[in-house]
């Protein structure tokens, strides 16, 4: 168990409406991460890899895996789909991550998802598949729908804000603008996200992630060829996951993801750390009341304290624990599959101090938390750059 | 990496056409998994699962691991699904073996489909996924049609009878007579294989596995564990996979699955031995060519050599290496993604000696080979008994 693994590589297609099969996007997110290597890589040391995809979109249903590696030139190595929703390639990271624990040299974890090549009908239903098919998405509940009724009861219990969910927002767009891979690079008015159309009350149009093409895949490696190939590896410390009942009628609470509470216990604990050392986070805001829970589930702030944390700035890119300085799902983009790779391409790039004027001052340990359905599913991972 | 592996307990459905939904057979197979445990287990004892489903059918498109597990009454455990069409819970196995490498002491691994609630149409879509969609599939390619092309290729090269392919055919038919779990049970003659309705020629009716509902699941175990709650564990020596173009115009060979040799190696090299040490197999045979190229591609005959070895009865349930002792996929049924853990379950059964009539003699060393597409993926798994 004392195998080290780092992440050497890390690259992404930007999230946006790209018009693009998922092979032509994971091969330009694989050759972007090749191009992001300190040393030259030869892929053919690439020994195994494990893809997220939802499937949302047309052009490879079945056995997707096999196709996106032999797109990149290595026909030959195990692949395979992870799906947990919106988080399956945060899982799918977590078993690359036991690959190299288990004696491989260099493993690939990525994920890819077309979604706009659906009429936007058909866009809603494949959202709904993610939630409870019998009780929730045949009885008609969105998603959007679902993180509402999450949004109204922490109103109520807690008396939280309509203007913490819009912050959230606000900020995130305003990270954004300084990241070239984001789907939306313009800041938005607190005013505007206010009087927003209604999507599901409380949230409106601007609490609520797009709909994305995109693909994202790191490299992870043993010990031994992060120092080889990497002149700035960045370390993953831990990894915890977690699933909870999958329709939210079934849970305790509806204010609060327990899976996401476990997961990132077990992290922390795999690293030996406290949520007070980490630096910033990459958190699962697929809708904005989604991203104060996490602030509250991840134990940033106490339950019910995150709203009064975020009108006053602590998680903005300058405040005491920067959250989303990619932009998030809400503005930087939410490519099903893409996401949780995605994230970790983000803290990559920070850790490195490569995050141009998005860049977390003086960060050494970061946190990814990618969320699958209204919570059903957690992963969560920890990371930490040499000192 | 000294860890050792073990299957400690097993379970499934019968496959066939069901009329139940995914969640019913995955629990119907976790209980008979529960039951075939030497001693009690307390299921909260279980940490991870990974769970193989292409989701073929309707039900639960997107989480369904996290579903299926909280059925199963592990609501919080992390759980994933793990896709690569035919070879999704091969796939699920191998990740969760090495999750036991990794430190585990308990995990899950099992698959579930259910492919009768599409009317026929549907089923052909469905099935054409896993072949390369933008150059097999909507050109018209259909699965049966690919292995036809092999059929035909390989008879043209080495000269293989028609009869070969049919004497799979019956002997795997032949077996699941004494298979309770099997979707066929009766045997065949030569004769009907021979004059049944062509589907791709030189492929029948009788050559093509059926559509099938079902679920299985077995349960890994820590060398602790194992001694702890089993009296007779079954060991899992070694894993190999590996991978190759989607479509089949890219292979240098149609005749050969390179995904299964190079997962063959793989496999016998962890578990230092030679493939004359295996004692019977459980090999994918959706289609009957299927089934000759994997006894060639495993090693157990040489290229060209399978048939003669075929009709001289060596593959029987009495031959010199007993293929399919379950009936197969051809006759036990091929519910995608439940297959690959549902011939470890048949395995599990023969090495402890309950395999009733069908069990095979003497056999301390098996090998389980499942196929993905049209063999764009591949894992095989190789397990022995204590002496």
């Amino acid at each position: 168990m004392t195998r080290k693994v780092a992440v050497i590589a890390a690259g992404q297609t930007p999230y946006g409406t790209l018009g693009k099969s998922i092979k032509s996007l994971f091969v330009e997110a694989f050759d972007d991460l090749i191009t992001s290597a300190d040393k030259e890589l030869d892929i053919q040391l690439i020994q195994e890899a494990y893809i997220g995809n939802l499937g949302v979109g047309g052009a490879q249903l079945g056995n997707p895996a096999a196709l996106l590696v032999e797109q990149c030139g290595m026909p030959d190595i195990p692949a395979r789909r992870v799906e947990n929703a919106c988080a399956s390639s945060g899982y799918a990271f977590r078993d690359a991550y036991r690959a190299i624990k288990n004696g491989a040299d260099l493993v690939l974890a990525g994920g890819v998802e077309v979604m706009n090549d659906l009429v936007s009908s058909h866009q809603r239903y494949w959202l709904g598949v993610s939630g409870d098919t019998e009780w929730e998405r045949l009885a008609g509940a969105t998603f959007a729908g679902i993180y509402a009724l999450m949004a109204r009861r922490h109103m109520h219990e807690y008396g939280t804000p309509r203007e913490a969910l819009a912050a959230c927002a606000v900020k995130n767009h305003k990270n954004a603008v300084h990241n070239p891979y984001a789907q939306f690079r313009k800041e938005i008015t607190m005013d505007r996200v206010l009087s927003a159309p209604e999507v599901a009350p409380p949230l409106g149009l601007f609490d609520c992630c797009p709909t994305s093409d995109g693909a994202s895949a790191v490299l992870l490696a043993s010990e031994e060829f992060a120092k080889k190939y990497s002149e700035q590896p960045v370390w993953v410390l831990g990894s915890g996951a977690s699933s909870d009942f999958l329709a939210i009628h079934d849970r305790d609470s509806i204010t609060s993801l327990t899976a996401t509470k476990k997961a990132v216990r077990s992290a922390l604990e795999e690293a030996n750390l406290e949520i007070s050392n980490i630096d910033f986070a990459e958190v699962h805001d697929c809708f904005t009341i989604a991203e104060l829970l996490a602030l509250e589930d991840l134990g940033f702030f106490e339950k019910g304290k995150a709203s009064e944390a975020i009108l006053e700035g602590e998680t903005q890119l300058d405040g005491s624990i920067p959250i989303n300085p990619s932009g998030g799902l809400k503005a930087k983009g939410h490519p099903l599959g893409a996401t949780g790779t995605g994230q970790i391409v983000e803290i990559w790039k920070q850790l490195r101090g490569s995050a141009g004027k998005r860049q977390v001052t003086d960060a050494t340990t970061a946190l990814a938390h990618n969320v699958g359905g209204s919570g059903a599913t957690c992963a969560v991972h920890i990371f930490r750059r040499d000192d």
